[in-house]
């Protein structure tokens, strides 16, 4: 039975549900960042996923990362780049990471996995990111 | 007209050819790396692919994975974990990397991208490597 692990419960908030997976907005308010998260029981690797289900990911991938610029925007810091990774090596469940980067975002050019300390939303900005990317993912 | 980026051609050496992706092997011996760059003239975005060509990707994505795990297994490294990243912060044009992770690597368990200075192969290890990746990948 597919479960989410439990370490992206104290991380991040939920955002819904699309068809394969799980959507939640990382709680850090120094990048726009959506994670996907397949509904497949046991899955770590992208081969661990049917053929059919790596197609739909690779759509909410892209949504994911239209959800990531809906929520730049909504701060009013437009993304310039999309970042998008699937690592596991923290968190062996398997996920997807869309992010928005900027040339001045704390991490740039480096990798925002495992840069310093993630920054909490203020809860202002965090219902405008959450409602931003909602209205994106039509969830 | 599509051309490799000559931030590339330094860095790693060509594998070939598959249906969507030029794929080359990183010059790093820390990590057995996978780079696949789509033929497709200025796409920086995954969304710069068509869908078409999208799915096809996430299938030459699951190959380079799958040279990765055979270029460890050459080195007598075998592959733990693989790590999949889209970035293009510094080289924009549109390329995904596919890299083995191990629990003893230098970088473990953050991303390699940024992690220090690459530590080129030598030419035994190199040749070693190509021919694993060559013979995974069918080229």
């Amino acid at each position: 039975m597919f479960q989410i692990d439990k370490a992206f419960l104290g991380t991040s908030f939920p955002l819904g549900e699309l068809a394969l997976s799980h959507v939640r907005l990382q709680d850090d308010a120094r990048f726009p960042w959506i994670v996907l998260i397949p509904r497949v029981a046991n899955a770590v690797e992208l081969e661990d996923l049917a053929s059919g289900e790596r197609d739909v990911l690779m759509e909410e991938i892209l949504r994911g990362g239209e959800a990531a610029r809906a929520v730049g925007l909504a701060l009013d810091r437009p993304v310039e780049k999309l970042n998008v990774g699937q690592l596991g090596n923290i968190t062996p469940q398997l996920h997807v990471h869309a992010i928005g980067r900027r040339a001045d975002d704390p991490a740039w050019p480096g990798p925002a996995w495992g840069h310093g300390a993630a920054v909490a939303y203020s809860a202002q900005d965090r219902a405008a990111a959450l409602d931003a990317a909602r209205l994106s993912l039509g969830l």
